[in-house]
């Protein structure tokens, strides 16, 4: 490609170091796009003519269903995706081919075919997350009733209901929808035109090229149209934060499949067992999803590694910016579909949750604010309520069972029997009503008016490369 | 605190340990606001009268202008900022003091400081970046008609204008502007009235709280307010992209400034020598600058690290939330400001750079391109130029110094005595006229269309805490 | 301090923002250590006279003496600790205060100042391992007997002795105690007399310098030693592998307080209650150490992220190394010596635990291993024990309750009634009784082994700067 | 092969979630070494006769010798490379194949494979690294009298020699040397036996067993055996440093190699052009060896986020371990491979080397030496140097450009003819004669003391896995 101004041919050792089709030959279909985009403006504007933009485009066009049809040879000695492409257009249709390359570089070429990429993938993973968020909410209506202890430093701390707390995995999730469209929002930009950094002395018009590949709108810079990886901090990021939420409800479904726990059970389907222990179900998918995690994390942290020590314009450093997000794309998309069907078949057992939230005294906080209601200041409250937790402590009972005149010994006359009422669990759940509350009928009202943003949400653009 | 239910006090290493009182008390300015507005939402719902509300008020105005006149004590027994001022206020204004804490939690109450603090760190942010953004547009107006050399690889690659070069660094921080914003509408929600994680038993209405601090509205779901920390995730993470945007300026800077370069100068106040070397002048701005990206880069993954394990809700590992946030936050506002003040005093070499954009052979190019339009297909003409470079290395000559003879025996007759409009730095360089291109005029251009948007931006929201 | 060379004073900004001994003042007993011995070299080499040695010398120990009683003035337009010492020293002792930093430079000497202190702090935490360590056979020792069940997958495995699990903590300690030891090891070379980078022209012998400050020599190369900061790198893996295991060991021990667990209790003394919940006793170090260890990892991502993309030799950027070296050594200390205390007052509720392990057929590989001994090849065991859990799960019994002629039934005419041995608690446990096992035995047997090793390691060197 | 327990077969999603033949099967020579020693052990302790064990062992040669030319046939419902090969070898020789895993578990038998592989991995990598630091000590011979300017914050600071340079390298890569060394040495120890996490109740002797494959010895603890990951950790970590050294190297290639530099250049073997620029000719392999470190720094990251949060003993987490340690070897194998190729082939242009370092007042230090030597404090002389420097810059000459005139002028009449020697580049090169020096001789030197060194190192052990 370069043979003009070389003396000697690329040593082996360097061609198999150096290419990168063994990767990016996934970018074939925003390869494609991206040249027939190019060669339609090309045309346009008067570069080449119509016939040589037809044969360029029904060229393409064969090429990729070879490619698709795994008929098309790659060859490491062609380096990339695009020489390869570009290679096997000259070969097939000759001397049109050659002009493709007209008024563009590899550096804006493979800018906008990543662009391409990362914005089919974040179309593709906002859809998979509301595939998921409806698995939560579907749960979330089922066990909106099942009261459960809510945990702060795993230590039992307040009744609230299973739904209300698969409710915050679902707030996690619409933030991350969220982050997903801002990441899509922002990258769509058209780099091409830029060439090697510096645009082209061909009266080309990137708005065309743009508006045929769905794009906003060109780069307003070229310079930085071929250094800019921001699309790829920014979406990586995107996916650990994600990673990060889909870890902490693994953590939670390995605690609660735990016998010590006990909470639910994840169907045969989702478990494998053991070599060695005859007994064994485990719970592979939540931990595999908290190990993925991360390698997310690790792969941004690889891009961010890449990208802080470089001077501009475009430098070969960037071809190690594609396996890390490639790897992403993949590792978040098949953790949510996975997660999505756990999730479906997930039992919960009501009995045994009830029973755990009757333990460790989760109702205290309602005993002080029992009191307060009563006159009492709410630090002089709470001190009377952890004295009446030692109290049940050391006598091995839980509030309940306390009768009104420990009661009223430990914390005064302002206890009356209607106290019972504050220290049931029913009671206390059904207390909690403000809006975000975890009152069942708050969780109903909050996962329909989580379902009916769900449905409103507008997925990704119109059109697309 | 909690002396009600236990047995022992806490040991003096573990207070020491756990206390957070030394660094989280940089937040008592927004721990004030919130208990201001909770008391006044609970004064409003009737949780407490309208004399406790004042006197609170009154109270802990009083112990905010005692922190900022540096007379108040803190004390690490009381383990973080908000028990300091809760303390001192009961102790101030007696029985009302013990009532502030009803209806909420540590848990909401510090979800709620530090969301009110990223909000008015990121709002500090986008400003010193739009005085940093003024900086670099008015570089780019000083220097739109300079040429230099563009880089790929480090290797000359084509002339291209300074002040092309410099808009790049503008659209980064353009960018950098648009994901801060992100980040403050998305974490404008309030906690408060998530108290532990389940809510309360009062009727309190945390839309009023909302509104007094600014908040578009509570948080969705109890669990969720005080478990998320998306919010220092994404800042974070926004934050470390801008200075990776910083550390390859600050590299760009520090290659110029070596005599090996020789493009620029900084100005002697921005610079320091040596203990050893008498004629040092080092550029140690850009290079701490450098250096300081990959601290904020090992904050994110400090918080990544910190939230992946942890099932919902409030764990105490969140504590370790806070120090990476904070200097996260000095770190970028430090930067940010001296980066201005550096690049305002910038002394540009324009000899220097024109003499090494004639280095290089950097219009190839431009020949090339030149082939094409005398109808060479674009492989052809490359190949021709290639050889013509060759040609041009193996004599020790640029491309300007080959006779149009030797230019024909290489490519062609195609190429005629016009060819030296194009291998001129001045031809090359306004050749690329189109929208995003280098020439200098679209340079200025784009200078008046980046100044025009960045004097449209709406910097944070109507109302702070 | 190079005002020969300068037009302009620096900038206040740039002061402020490039100033380091606000934080590196940490080092001044290394910075004076290291002064000492360079002075006493030049003296015994004929660079300076002895008079000047002694003036130099006293001069440095008043210095550290008023640093030490807090009687310095500290100025950070000096910019660093070198600078401020070196100023004190001039003003006290006039003229020879002047010689000290001939042939040495503030690159060689930061790099020297540095390698004493990781030095120091290696030894320190090596010796926090040791008592950490004890603390762990201690546990290992008191609870041989203690029966447990073994959780792959948190899931329940096999029974084992707790004796038995925190031996696999001392374990994964007794390797972070290698990893610093050869830490050590590695960085203990004298970089003084590299000078700026190119050593000097001044007759030094560095083989002096090196014995007086403990080093096993001087540096190979003068430019790698004021470049290397491996030892940093290499201290903080090490430190951030530690902590990982610290974190796990917290991970195991928030899990077994949990009241779901109920294994362990820990003391009041190292537990807080909360603000609002009057029941809670929360498990804060464990916790707070679990997020501290991502801290150390963020520092350690920083510390790569700001060596990748140097040059060689000293640039402005290694600045930065110090905040997360310290804050590393900070942490490691801190977290260990709680951690110790912490482990001390751990109380096991065997009853529990025994209870536990007899839950969830975590005898059932024994069952297997029964039936291979009498002739069943293992695959089919496996699967003939697997049948037999499916049928005590269906009937909600554990396979000790099953009879003989279920038994039977499934798994053939060879199990014979002394299958009951291998099925009980007791049995499963004594029967591991190889090197490595669980038997309590040889728990009693490894931790005399461990306690031994302990005893016999070597900490750190015979003197120290 | 855990149908036993379970009612439903494994969803098909979740087959290929979990599976991880497809990277694992790497591991298959681990495997059948670590399957015959166990055999092997059974065996010799009576547990299998030895019929089974010849049985065993040819199976399990012939499975290798499959695998090896391409005719096994894998499947992903098998799961992982163990299951592939056992039940290829059930299929193979019938039942005694089903008596191989007895007294193991997948757990300890993948942490077995994954030691082998990693000590493997690392006696390659040292051998590897033998070579490149041959090749960079033959380059220091060659060049130990190039003259080329010493860089501090990339500013011209003192000459050195080329040949001093690029033994800094040697020096880093050495220290790497040492650090593989230590990981081998440390994770040398077989887990095997471990079984699940609690041994076994079959008579075992895991001493046979390690001493079989090579291993200084069985784990200490078995609940550790199957945790433990630190030697992943470790590996990772000291790849990590060497590929950061690698990346600091190229960076120095890099900028050697721009026209701005223009002090060496690389065999066009290992450069490659441009798709667009004709002249162009990029140092591809040292900017792709800087972009890998990021990867390898990014997995290391990967592996502390995926341990840091795990109880003991084995989670399916785990299966993440593998990936991005097989990353690791094969980047830093081939970079060291393509490096070793690349420095072979550099040209260095002595001259412009020589013509920089007579560039940027770099004797200056030497001058403010001469005036120590004849009397003048060190502060008095550096700042006599610093005006002078400034002298020259204002007139635009170099240091040997002053008169003497001028010299006495700002330093005194303690300068004397002489100064023109300490003036000169050769001068200041060779005044650096102590050990560690730049010096020619002393480099020299250097390089033969390093070669000796080289020699001598014994790599790995005497037996492989």
């Amino acid at each position: 490609m370069w043979a003009g101004r070389f003396t000697e041919p690329t040593d082996a050792s360097v061609e198999a170091f150096t290419a990168s089709v063994d990767f990016d030959r996934r970018l074939y279909r925003q390869d494609v796009a991206g040249s027939v985009a190019h060669a339609t403006m090309l045309a346009e504007v008067g570069v080449i003519d119509e016939a040589d933009r037809e044969a360029i485009v029904a060229g393409l066009r064969g090429i990729e269903a070879d490619i698709e049809s795994g008929r098309f040879e790659w060859s490491s000695s062609l380096e990339d995706v695009h020489m390869n492409i570009e290679a096997a257009l000259t070969e097939r249709i000759g001397e049109a081919g050659k002009k493709l390359h007209t008024a563009r570089s590899r550096n804006d070429q493979v800018a906008t075919d990543l662009r391409l990429y990362v914005r089919a993938e974040t179309d593709a993973i906002v859809e998979a997350l509301r595939r998921l968020r409806g698995a939560v909410l579907d749960l979330a209506d089922r066990e909106a009733d099942t009261v459960m202890p809510g945990f702060t430093h795993l230590q039992a701390a307040q009744p609230i209901t299973f739904g209300h707390h698969v409710l915050a995995w679902h707030a996690m999730l619409e933030r991350d929808a969220g982050r997903f469209a801002d990441v899509r929002r922002r990258l769509n930009r058209l780099p091409l035109g830029a060439a090697a950094l510096a645009g082209t002395s061909f009266p080309i018009d990137p708005r065309i090229t743009a508006r045929l590949l769905g794009f906003d709108g060109p780069c307003e810079n070229s310079v930085d149209a071929v250094s800019d990886r921001d699309f790829a901090l920014e979406f990586t990021a995107a996916a650990a934060i994600l990673m990060t939420h889909l870890s902490r409800m693994s953590e939670e479904l390995v605690l609660w499949c735990s016998p010590r726990f006990g909470f639910v059970s994840l169907p045969d389907a989702f478990c494998t067992g053991s070599s060695i222990m005859p007994q064994k179900k485990n719970p592979d998918v939540p931990e595999l999803v908290r190990g993925k995690a991360g390698r997310v994390i690790g792969s941004l942290v690889g891009l961010f590694a890449l990208m802080k020590g470089q001077p501009l314009a475009y430098n070969r450093d960037n071809q190690e910016d594609k396996e890390p997000l490639f790897d992403t794309v993949d590792t978040v998309r098949a953790s949510l579909t996975v997660f999505t069907g756990m999730l479906a078949g997930l039992e919960v057992d009501r009995a045994a949750l009830r029973d755990a939230a009757g333990q460790g005294h989760a109702t205290a906080t309602d005993l002080a604010d029992y009191l307060v209601r009563r006159g009492v200041p709410f630090r002089d409250a709470h001190e009377a309520a952890g004295r009446t937790v030692r109290c049940a402590v050391e006598s091995g009972r839980e509030l309940e069972e306390l009768d009104l005149g420990e009661l009223q010994a430990i914390c005064g006359e302002v206890v009356q029997s209607d106290v019972r009422d504050v220290l049931s669990l029913d009671g206390s759940v059904a207390a909690r009503a403000h809006p975000g509350g975890t009152a069942p009928a708050r969780v109903r009202e909050a996962a329909r008016a989580a379902r009916a943003r769900l449905g409103g949400e507008q997925v990704g653009g119109k059109q697309d490369g």
